[in-house]
Parts: structure tokens; sequence; C-alpha cells
């Protein structure tokens, strides 16, 4: 019933399924593996067509991931999913601050999100960043006016939020900001996506 | 552009919009919230069809809540997406030992995957548990030898590991267990459906 039990042998012959059953569809070199590893996290073909990519957008994040920059999260999943040895053998570490205690002070006095106010507080952060968003629209709406107002400037922007309230509407809002993205147009994403697109970033680099 | 932005009213307006999405179609008055929530967290409808559950396996998996039952994950990111504060409140705790060094040392040792020797590790656990796979079918193929042997009896388990290799085959063998189980049939799932459940089923309770 069961022929492969080995981790790295699982992963290799999921790969090889997925890209049968993408038949002879093809992607750019660099857009393929993070695709292909978003539908291994989910068994969602979807992602095949719901993934859009800012010009350079995986280069920029690559050469950043080399020089060591961090990535920012907004919920503590995307956080645990990340790989946080692959990401500190590149001298980069993962930032999430949805659950500080000062953050949720803050959110209620100001009767705003948390998620808003993890962001102006990732924005603070002297590294250069890339922002992973895989819950919260309000979140990716914070970073956009953080980025128009000049206080914020992601290395790259993964922005994947799920759901059925403002989703959409924030991912198109952040495609018109002057910074790197990569995108799951529609309602889908999830903190999984979020995590796996910085996954198969790090594993470009080394694994 | 975006005229909710307050967490609850956010939710509460996602499940309208997906009881409407869903028609007129009913679900037994137990599973529904479970199977709305799946969606909730993936926008993906496909759960209305995947998730299968054993007669009263809601009922057992609420009452052992209530009684304080431990939840246990395969995955880091599966236990970040459960409220632990809600099942606190109820005296639960939630444990993942993947990434326990004495984990990972017996599983080079033995040649068998880090999931395995944690699901052997929870089954030594003393109190009354939910294991909740999201990730790994090589977990759930563990949990079914250990409950053959009769060396753990879940409470309930949530059989929702993604992907292409073994994962079908893992669900629908655990679902031949005397157990009871919450289980989506086929590839999809994934560490934040895991979750899904298990907040689903505590949000049941209290919220």
């Amino acid at each position: 019933m069961f022929e492969i039990v080995k981790p790295m042998d699982i992963e290799k012959r999921s790969f090889e399924i997925i890209t049968e059953l993408l038949g002879g569809r093809s992607f750019p070199p660099e857009q393929g593996p993070i695709i292909k590893r978003v539908i291994h996290t989910t068994a969602d073909f979807d992602y095949a067509d719901n993934l859009v990519f800012s010009p350079g957008a995986v280069e920029k994040g690559l050469e950043a991931l080399k020089g060591g920059c961090h990535i920012v999260t907004d919920t503590t999943m995307a956080m645990a999913g990340i790989n946080k040895t692959a990401l500190g053998r590149l001298g980069g570490q993962v930032h999430c601050f949805i659950a500080d205690p000062d953050v949720a002070e803050e959110a209620k006095a100001r009767n705003v999100t948390r998620s808003m106010v993890s962001m102006e507080k990732a924005a603070r952060l002297e590294k250069p960043c890339i922002f992973a968003i895989g819950n919260a629209p309000t979140a990716l709406m914070e970073l956009y006016e953080l980025i128009q107002a000049q206080k914020v400037n992601p290395v790259l922007i993964i922005g994947v939020p799920v759901g059925f309230v403002n989703v959409v509407e924030s991912k198109e809002q952040i495609m018109t900001a002057p910074v790197p993205y990569i995108v799951a147009r529609g309602r889908k994403g999830g903190s999984s996506v979020a995590a796996a697109v910085c996954n198969a970033l790090l594993y470009q680099i080394s694994r």
C-alpha cells in the first residue's frame, strides 16, 4: 500500500506528479518552483493561474535573501512554516509581532486590528525585509498605506491573504504599490501558502 | 474600497458569504460550522464535499475537549494555528514533538520519518488526546499501526494531510481504524485545515 516513506523521496515524487498533472504547461523558470511548491502545499491547482509576479520579483527576493534580508509575517502560523534553518544560514530571521502584548494594547486603544499595528511595528525594523502576508487583508491594506507614506520599503511583498471580505481588493490594491510582489489573485491563499512561497525562494538558493 | 475592518465583523460577514455561496446546501448541524470554518480558512469549496465524519465524531470531540483533553499535531504550523487560549480555558494543551532533538535522533537511527517517531512519543502521553494530522501521511500511517497494536486510543483523529504520495491511501486506511475521525478525503488538507477543524470544535464550546 505504501511504497515510499522517506520525506525527501516523497517530495521529489510529489513534484514529479504535480509536473505530470500540469500537463505540458510551462512557467518562467524562476516562477515554476514557487507555483509547484504552493500546489504541493495545498493540492490545489488553481494556484497555477492565481499566482502573479511583478517583473523581476523572484530575482529581487532571491538577491535580498542571499544578502541576509529578514522576513516579516502576519501570523505565527506562517512564521512556524518558514524554514528558519535555511533562512538562518543566509543570515536572515523571521519576525511576527501579532502576538506581542504592546501590539494588542495599541490596537485596542486605537480601535484598529492587531494586524495593522503589527505592520507598523515591522516597518520600524532596520533590516531589509520581505513581507509575507497570508491571513489578514488589513495587514496588506496597512502595508499599502505605509508604503505610500514612505514609512516602509519592502524588498518584496508576498500578498496571499485568504478569505471573503476585503481580500480580493487588498491584493489588487497592493499590486498598484511601487514594490515587487508575488500575489495569489482572488480569494485563495493562507499562512501555509505564504510560508510555501518563502520556502520556495529559499530552496532556489540552497537545500 | 474597504468598508469593514474589524476582525470579528469580517469573520461574521465571511461566514454569511460562505453560507450564501453554498446555496441551499445544508449539513448536519454539528458538522456545518466545521465545514464552513475550513472553507473560511482555504476559500476552497471542495471541502464541502471532501470532509467526512464518522458517526458521532464531532460529539465525541466536543465532549473530550470539555473534559480537558489535549491535542497532538504533526507540525508546529498546526500547533501555531490552534487557539491555545480557548483550549487552555477548558484545561487542554497542544503538543507537537516533530522538532524535538530526541525525535530527530531516533528517526535517523531507525531510518524512519520524524513524523512517525513523533506519533510514538505522543502515544506515551497519559492524557486523552485528539490527534490532528495536517501534513504527514507517515504520521497517519504510524497512528494506524499504533491503534492496531493498542498502544494509543485517540479520542478523535483529524486526518487531513495534504499531498500526492501516500496521502489518499493513508486517509482511507485510518477510516478503517476503530476510532472516531474527521477526514478530508482526497489529496487536499494541510496544517491550516487541521488547525481550522480544531478551532471549529473549540468555538462550538465557547468563544
